[in-house]
């Protein structure tokens, strides 16, 4: 009998039935007390074993493989701070519902609390932000320990799942020796007599969904048919399935759909004519918010990024606002009439049933008419701005409008916070050539971003991953630039230059010049050339949209580590920006004279 | 009246009376939500603000400049994941006893929990990790609620530097519009009504000490008495005026002093030779050990570096175990016998004087001989080993022995964390040229050390700093590279670069080439000096000892930020330590024959 057998045989079942419960990607970072499960971890025949060196590059990155691959994704590190560098991670999955299941190595319990080193208290370390936390036992291989290993793997990729999904912390106090003996026969074996895995495996790993009751259908059906004003605005989700319930509902009540460049409707196949784009644009102008004057709005995904929208609905507050989430609460509008916890799709699925049943359909719609009349001049004014010539300086906005022709199909555009975002939310229009369109909008932090696309990457086949960042954002994780080298990733970066906080010159302290650039504008003037070459990259720094058009080929040929920087103007880019609204204030003001 | 009155005087207040309680430095990250707190503490003639892009970098900058200031030092970011960033450094300072207050901005309570943007749940975010945690109200200028934010300000500095010293975490909900007035006329202003600040800052500024009671004294030093074979121990503490005491009291009891490298009395005018720095050699050495035989142990500080002096007390767990400290439980021995809570520098001169009037003093001692011997010996052959030729191999040991030949009196030396500090244990030897050695081991994390370094360069008028560190440390925190543009701060880097994780080569996962390189070797392969460059600073790799010399001169000459990389190999080094102990070994055992 080996000493380390409670190793190897508890850690071993641990770690097969995180695999047996659908865990296929485990990102680990060096250290010393997590070395049975990190070697326990590289010897299980299927699971895929992702090195990270920086904890906090590591949680952004098994955040941008379980994002995409929409499967729980497990992270393990050694004690201490090691554990909490994975903080900021676990706050955006969190809140983004990405299921990830986190592994930290402890001390054991006599070392805790008396000065040992690498010693923190990791005991419920990130708070309300976990889900579910346990403490672990320290390893036995008994028959009864084996199983309960096995049940905790099959719980926490089950809660980590389960809607909304989200971060499971498991805690597991090592005692020294720490190596398993890995030519152990039972080695990840089940035991054969417990049919106890099985039972856990078809009862636990199905997520949850939820159905809404027959009376709250029947009772907002009514409701709806009531008014013609209605709206349908879809935030950020990522049911592809939803699509099409949504455009199968919206026409029975000839309701427009507005879309968020999150909810992943404003491309592909079946993108039809009825889905609305442009509104954070044309809200902005008074003329157009005064004459759509609705009286219900039907909600269903994350907040949607435009805030022009969100004014757009505290200015109509005394509409209805039905808001279709299946568990949460994610309404800062305080708008609410009716929450109807519900999976969006399904409770699509029931009005549209209904109407079908009762052969309702609206007659044609003045109102819808308008909105897509508005939709399409707006549409115009945009397109024609982003690609003016604004005498040769590079315009942040056209940018997306640049990356949206030169993307291929299915291509995943990766956005970062702050600005890219709202540009993204501004110029990427409507289109039958689909991409996919992430990003972190949980916490809408500016950390971890490059590490998330590089997780995406990691488990991108066929698909190129376009990371399209600002210049802080992409400084803030250089450190995930690494990962590209380590793991052989291909990945484009598209880092808009401006030298500083670019967003911060949109909002009021940009008019008190003291104390602005120290504290906010932060030009940090780095050359990022260096560290893209550090990290085997190519780097190409771009003078004009030709220029970006090749540089943005070459990098998709090469493949690798691409960076291409497009050099911007703070206070440009606000000029350039602001001088939209006027004129599409007069073209809108026009449209709305002539319907009187 | 201006409508932002509320926050222009409540967080004015708060401000300035952070100065009046002893804040002299501000870290601050930029934020759209600070946007108050930034500006003003900006505006204030007193505080000193230092700019820091990523908040993982600015809590390690923060902890820098509070370690060496011994002040409380303010950390300030906005919403979201910025101020999880700050986890791991509020996790090593709360440990290593650092006083930093945790200013986070947050959305006010209508927006929290309902899906707003860059919004988590910050209440209690460091859980454990801070010592007091408080929520502030949302801004308002009544008279109560001004006297309000000067005792919250007060308080926090108070706690923060109360022993055991640690971090205060103060959360602020801020609605818009977020920017105050700054030509207010009452801004900063203290309400001359009221006495209150005075009062709060005389009673709650002065740190507390702990006084031992008579008893204790009585009692232990009878017990000192009657024990011949005791041991002080010294570890990691940062009270200037110790070694006096602690010298006085060793001379009255003929015990040998074993000085951690981190105790700072290794180097310094004062240093005698009954103090012993060699233990962690000699204690490696079975017979050595078992000559040894102590009866008492005399412990204060934190928990030493060295694992072979932890072996050694365990080895004789039957002696008596006097543990002094002024608050908390340091102690993973689980041996203490007496645990005596005040500060070491009270207790010592109680001891002392109680020995004096009683004209108390141990006669020559064959104990301290043999201690001293063996120091004698073991730092011969240490001194040799460090600068044999090994065959032009750059041996990571002799890397502490050079520096300390070249660094000037009084520079500060901080060491990272894994080998570093343990090469300095072996090889810092006892000198009289005094140098300031740092590090990290509350947590003994491998991350923020760079911008912890930086935060002492950021507050040393005329000392050197120099850093010495692995090379997988220095990839983990490059972002605090940084620091050095932005501010001006003048920095030396010495990276030991044996691409890799070099300690893991010590561990018994070393046996098992399976997954070694890809779990635990985890070479990285990169050219420092690319990003060396984007940081403007100066980068030389050296190929041999006088080219470190060389380099290192040049280095300190030149200022601002400089990186020396000594390329070692991480297998020729495990050997290089290794062959050390049969020498050892050999000269003690003849030694031991000697002594009969």
């Amino acid at each position: 009998m080996m000493n380390n057998e409670h190793l190897s045989l508890y850690l071993g079942s641990f770690v097969d039935e995180l695999y047996r419960s659908g865990v296929k990607h485990i990102v680990i970072s060096p250290g010393s007390r997590s070395t049975p499960l990190a070697v326990l971890a590289a010897e299980h025949p299927n699971l895929k074993v992702w090195l990270q060196i920086d904890e906090r590059s590591a949680g952004f990155f098994a955040l941008g493989i379980a994002k995409l691959t929409g499967e729980a994704v497990a992270l393990l590190c050694t004690s201490g701070t090691a554990a909490a560098n994975y903080m900021p991670a676990v706050a955006e999955a969190n809140l983004s519902r990405v299921p990830l299941i986190v592994l930290t190595a402890d001390r054991p319990h006599e070392l805790r609390d008396v000065g040992a080193p690498q010693t923190i208290d990791q005991l419920g370390l990130y708070g309300s932000h976990a889900k579910w936390f346990m403490e672990m036992p320290l390893p036995e291989h008994s028959t009864t320990m084996l199983k309960h290993a096995r049940v905790m793997a099959a719980r926490a990729v089950h809660t980590a799942l389960t809607v909304p999904a989200g971060v499971v912390h498991l805690n597991f106090p090592l005692r020294e020796p720490l190596m398993p003996n890995l030519s152990h026969p039972q080695l990840f074996a089940l035991d054969k007599k417990s049919k106890h895995n099985e039972i856990v495996s078809n009862t636990l790993t199905s997520r949850g969904e939820v159905k809404p009751s027959e009376a709250v259908i029947e009772q907002l059906a009514d409701y709806m048919k009531a008014h013609e004003n209605g709206i349908i605005v879809i935030g950020p989700q990522s049911d592809d399935a939803l699509l099409e319930h949504v455009l199968a509902f919206a026409e029975r009540l000839n309701y427009p759909v507005l879309v968020d460049p999150l909810s992943n409707m404003r491309s592909g196949r079946n993108i039809t004519t009825s889905l609305v784009s442009a509104y954070d644009s044309f809200l902005r102008i008074e003329d157009a918010v005064n004459y759509l004057k609705p009286t219900l709005f039907i909600r269903m995904g994350a907040m949607p990024v435009s805030k022009p929208l969100l004014q757009y609905m505290n200015r109509y507050a005394e509409a209805e606002h039905i808001v279709i989430d299946d568990a949460g609460w994610r309404d800062p509008t305080l708008l609410i009439s009716h929450y109807v916890q519900a999976t969006p799709r399904l409770a699509l699925e029931a009005w549209v049933d209904r109407f079908t049943k009762q052969d309702y359909q609206r007659e044609e719609s003045q109102w819808l008419q308008d909105w897509l009349s508005i939709q399409e001049i707006t549409a115009t004014i945009l397109n024609d701005e982003a690609f003016a010539s604004h005498n040769g300086e590079l315009f942040e906005g056209r940018v997306v409008a640049e990356l949206q022709q030169l993307m291929h199909e299915n291509d995943i555009l990766f956005i970062g916070n702050s600005m890219p975002i709202r540009d993204v939310d501004t110029f990427y229009r409507l289109s039958q050539t689909p991409h996919r369109l992430y990003a972190n909008r949980g916490a809408n932090g500016i950390d971890g971003l490059t590490s998330t696309a590089m997780g995406m990457a990691a488990v991108c086949a066929k698909q190129h991953v376009t990371l399209l960042i600002g210049d802080l954002s992409f400084y803030h994780d250089l450190n995930g630039l690494l990962s590209s080298k380590l793991h052989g990733l291909d990945i484009t970066i598209v880092v808009i230059n401006n030298d500083g906080g670019g967003i911060f010159s949109f909002l009021p302290q940009a008019n008190e010049p003291k104390h602005f650039e120290s504290l906010f504008g932060t030009p940090i003037g780095l050359n990022y050339e260096h560290v893209v070459k550090m990290y085997e990259g190519q780097f190409s720094r771009v003078a004009s949209w030709t220029d970006f058009a090749n540089s943005y080929k070459q990098a998709r040929q090469a493949g690798g580590l691409q960076v291409i920087e497009i050099p911007t103007n703070r206070n440009q880019n606000v000029m350039l920006h602001r001088q939209i609204w006027p004129k599409l204030s007069s073209w809108l003001s026009k449209y709305i004279a002539s319907r009187g």
